[in-house]
């Protein structure tokens, strides 16, 4: 029995009360005899559910635990947390001795005993927590909390791994459900899209309204156990050739185009929700998924393409500038720098040309490693998108004028060729890239 | 990124095809050229699926790779099981490596570095084996091939280990519904049900509507990725006292009882369907939920327990005779021999109190280990419930008789009680049982 | 407020009961006490929910009147139905001078005066009986009484008129929902198929589940307010080619066909569930929207045509015979009353012609009115059919051979032409017919 | 064939031809020959609808029908109901001449054939356009439209008779199923409601949701065929104690309370959504099923009532003020007049007795006919409610103050009580009232 042997190597219930009744208090000085209080309860429930009572009352002790964590405050917490990692680790003498065993001899039995000794107790306790209503939510929130105090306290990251294990794999893409999001969508759903959407606010419900009339399509992806939370959505404008402006498209009053004659599908949003599934993605699936389902539904599409903004750019330009020999985009700079100049014809119009060339080489040649340094670049060209054309103030609004010095990009999803742009941007850091923005970015202005 | 990891420690695709052209003919040899094509095509696609290529054209390549499994037969099947425990485990010397690094250091990242060391590539190819239609179904399947072979290819140990790790995760109590099954069930699920029930076989639809009718109740869980597939399922007569006899309940032609005035609830089947999900047990939390909710449907319940076979008793009586002091059994048994000993009065009045006491005996006292030899026992016993009464010719089906020496035996769930004896069990050994039976166990008979 | 209007035409309540005291002992003379304080009761309810108190306890006392209905044996129904007809039909006088103001001047509010007038106070009753729980069925359900007593008791004809009138509104085509049948129904609604299905008689689970397998579909019309009874449904092959013979698609043991490579879809069968509805037509619309909703999904498919019986022929020969001028069909009908003579190959061979041509002749002359003495033929042809093809021994069961000789017909819907097929048809009386056929009919083979 | 029937009464196509060709312009004068041609299509493709050729195609040509209707132009649409009047009525001759036959010999069939005869052919025309997609919700419609022109065009009283009653039984209470509003309800369902919502205005999506908190219940009859459209919906506030003012219920700032410590469930809002189903009424039941259906989820709700305004009072004083004799009136009129004189303490305590007397005299003694001159009052008092308390400045909105002088009323529904309240009420013309208000309405105050 596995689990047992885990319980084996948790400390017992009195070896508990003693390390929560030295370390706490210490821990933080002020720490109140409530919050101890509080602590040692939600540890205890953990210790109980984990034991022998816990497999026989099932769900009952896994909702006991929800909520006796849901209603610590912020500095219980990180005590919770702190126990999660000094009562619920591996014995690492244990772990040692049977990586000997497997080392003498590297059997399949041998591994898996390695296995189970290097798995903490905790994944055990997360997976019985599981159980409880609500379970999954709550463990997902929970790891929102780990990531946002790692920095503070790298000894999470223990506890960052057991759960990014676990919801890595419930939140395998087998078991995500697509579903499109429009004005049939209950008012629950529809509000958190509103919540959630980063790239492009929302501004209340006209505007929402608009993003999912007849020109448009909004999918987004569920988990069974989370049947109200999106876990990631996109947002798409059907249009006749390739946008190349953003503010059109946000337009609540803009007309609505008849879906049938268009010829291109603009991905021009795409929103990851749940900050406790950082680091697994989603929406390279999404993307082709419902690149595959338009194209059944609309066979007239040509082309799939992103509007997407370019929001390292003025920064990478203003860490140019640094190096004197860049003289001239220091001059560029101090034009960007004033208010409303994109609306000064002139001073656009003497801007366009080596700003354009400037962006181009951002794209190609500003690195961070091997990668792309601009990180939406790094995201499509990764998942085998083409990087097509670069569109002189495609957003000017104050956030893309700040970021991408109004800039905004189209990557072209060609489905019969992700694989081999994929393989060749992983394996040999090339980028796809049309013939045009290679020949911009040929040499910089300066 | 712990993907790319992964595949460093994979071979190369030319080592691949080297080791399948220098292991597959020479392993049966008979083995045609044809069987090598399928396996080597299976493999390739496996190991492409785990590649670069594979993370861009996600769900395409898993739907090949299950195409290609599928297509195998048997003997094609073992070669790519052989395969994958060759191609796709972790290296040992990197293992062997990593596991040095975490004695010197036992710190969170060490630990998580040799988690990562030791999980084998096979669980990331079957994660992803995951994102085809149908996927997990497919693994369920595969993991019960592995289980029914393993004992002629122990090898093949390190698949089902892996399989179970990410079937036992993935099939967790919280993503499972309950499910009430009844005449508005779907033929498609019905027809399951007659297929999978073992305990007390399903004669035709006439027989299975009985058992769905106003005082019987049948609930199963399902896990959301096989909507049509039940997990597990449970069979309850609602009536007046405790069951002690099994063919009045089975009768298709008995009456229907009033359910509202139903005193107990009886369970007296249940059945695990699918066996690709051995050892994952979820029998404990459905009984517990569904009496849980047949308690709030029929406020006037007293009583759940079960009508259960003692399936071990008659082969222990025998086992008993070898031994010359045992002289009482060996008559016994030769009445037991007897066809049709129950129908004859005078017999069955002679045998029913020395039988009694044996079965009684045989349940408190007949080990395996430290648990009960009788393996419904085993289950009934580990999770919580109580022992309560012994019924003379409970079943005198033709298994019945065989099996149990027709005798059938009632567990009584008292939820209020399930966490105590569950732990007196596990810890101690000590067997909840009602005063009755445990003065019956008093002293052997002969 | 014309449902005032109607309660002043209804008798006060004692005048009721002075009527029921009246006339039902003497109706029947063995009537008991307790019958008529069963139908008493029925009345005072019904009389009730048509008054002020049913209009403001609504669902409540229509749901007492469905009970006092439903508890009626057969005998007390029947004085339940005279009581409907005494007591809640118009008042003739009240008819007569409403029709003079009418006459007098014809104006749109005079008519609706007299519409008014000449609804009984029962069509109100029977729309607030529906009101309760399950009221819809019982209407129907009363209908289907009404229907088969109408023949001993013509004076329900006013019943029979309320009802229908009821019935045709609310099972408006335009309500009802086609829904595919097939394996993923629930087992309550299969039952029902295999109870109704008039036509090929369902010989058990296994004979319905090969109906509904990969070749076969099966579609039915639902109404809202009857979820689990289909009203009508359709049974149809898949095939390759048009189907002349319909053992081959009845027997359960024939291979499923790849649906893929069909080119005809068969209606094989078609079935009127429930006797309430009589008169009131959906099959015309069943098969035209079956035909297009396939159409969509086997882009393939050229015909869709029928394969149905020629119940009236041989009862049709027989007549024929008695006319001495037809000696030559004697010696037919002798033959024919040979038991198995289809399996007589010299024999078969010998009647095949002259069969065949009478059959057609039958199908093309043989008239009731100015319509086809066959009612099967009656029905496509007048759904705008058109007559394709008669198959020898197309259904050799004991039904076929006694009612059809043996013959099958195949009906060819063409969706382009069947408009201008009904109208000709209505019109002129003319069938729509291939040229085969015609000629085959052009001259008795006597 | 009743169908058949009708037709023969029917102008045949070219006289229809004629009639529209002589009546249609000289209708107007500047009718234009594009609308001739509009409605004459339309009515062509009605005629053909209810001949042979309709009962063919079936829905096509119902979908045609639709079409052409719903491109007329207002203009169009009146000339088009004039049509359905003269072409589309009884013959009075053939319903004279068996009104004859009927009046010689009154039996059930001749009853059946003049109820046959006075049903216009536009009823069939109109069961038949529902067989198109949307059919209903565009008879609703049509109706909406034939109400809002009756007053200028008594002739389509024709028209709304056949709609009204074809409605009146489709939308028969037992077909509509009732459904919970909440936050899960779609934004489109939402929307409508907003739109809808005529007692208290819904002030934006804030507003809206605050209404459907914790605290607070909305439910909606739909009917089957109108999926997304509510035909009635009633709001309710879960409270503790009688809510005497409305303000605190509407202001979306307050408090959410604990609808479990709710002892009152007060009714605020009730809105007809369906101009085109005005005259047939669904809120009686809607009021009762709530009632019934919120006492089970609230065991502890006490009572059931509403917060109504009293919309006809402020006119009937000044009605009354006319009078000479009334100089009283003339001066609490005077004081009423002022803006904002409720803020006005002084002011509000010198109003406050008289004016609730003259409040409690207008709801008892002020009538219309036999029953309450105030429309709020006779529905409830019509569906059984009584008239329980009479309250101060319950409603303190600009509307609230111009037609009620801010008085909200609460009628109490006790579910024991409303039959016999409803008798009496409708045969005695006799009016629940608690005797407080009764003791206030003794005499006038002035």
């Amino acid at each position: 029995m596995d689990v047992r042997q885990k319980e084996a190597s948790l400390m017992n219930g009195s070896a508990i009360m003693q390390w929560l009744a030295g370390s706490l208090p210490q821990k933080t000085g002020r720490f109140s005899l409530t919050a101890t209080r509080h602590v040692r309860h939600a540890i205890t429930l953990c210790h109980a559910l984990l034991s022998e009572r816990g497999e026989a009352s099932g769900a009952n002790l896994a909702r006991e635990v929800v909520e006796a964590y849901v209603s610590l405050n912020e500095e219980e917490v990180e005590a919770f947390f702190d126990s999660l990692i000094h009562l619920f680790s591996p014995d690492p003498d244990i772990v040692t001795r049977i990586a000997e065993t497997y080392r003498a001899e590297p059997s399949q039995s041998n591994l898996l005993a390695l296995q189970h000794a290097v798995e903490p107790p905790r994944q055990e306790l997360f997976r019985r927590i599981n159980m409880a209503p609500n379970g999954t939510a709550i463990l997902v929130e929970m790891r929102r909390r780990v990531l946002r105090g790692l920095k503070q306290h790298p000894q999470w990251q223990g506890i960052d791994g057991d759960l990014e294990h676990l919801l890595r794999s419930w939140f395998n893409r087998g078991f995500l459900r697509l579903q499109r999001i429009d004005w049939n969508t209950s008012a629950l759903i529809l509000e958190k899209l509103t919540k959630y959407e980063a790239v492009h606010e929302i501004q209340g419900w006209r505007d929402l309204r608009r993003r999912l009339d007849a020109d448009r399509r909004c999918y987004a992806y569920f988990h069974p156990a989370l049947p109200d939370e999106p876990v990631i959505f996109i947002e798409i404008a059907l249009a006749r050739g390739l946008s190349a402006h953003v503010q059109p498209l946000l337009d609540p009053d803009s007309p609505v185009f008849d879906p049938g004659r268009a010829d291109h599908a603009i991905f021009y949003s795409i929103t990851n929700c749940q900050e406790g599934l950082r680091g697994i993605s989603f929406g390279n699936f999404l993307i082709k998924q419902v690149a595959q389902d338009l194209s059944l539904e609309f066979p007239k599409l040509k082309r799939f393409a992103t509007l997407s903004p370019a929001p390292g750019f003025r920064r990478w330009l203003e860490a140019q500038a640094s190096d004197p020999a860049n003289g001239r985009i220091s001059e560029l700079l101090a034009e960007l720098a004033m208010p409303n100049w994109h609306r000064n014809q002139e001073v656009a119009d003497k801007l366009r040309e080596p700003l354009t060339r400037y962006c181009a080489y951002y794209f190609l040649h500003a690195k961070s490693g091997q990668e792309p340094l601009d990180p939406v670049a790094r995201f499509h060209l990764s998942n085998g998108a083409r990087l097509e054309r670069i569109n002189w103030l495609g957003d000017t609004s104050e956030t893309g004028m700040a970021r991408s010095a109004g800039f905004m990009v189209n990557y072209v999803y060609k489905l019969a060729k992700v694989e081999d742009n994929h393989e060749a941007y992983v394996k040999e850091g090339k980028i796809a890239v049309s013939s045009h923005v290679e020949a911009l970015a040929k040499e910089k202005p300066g």
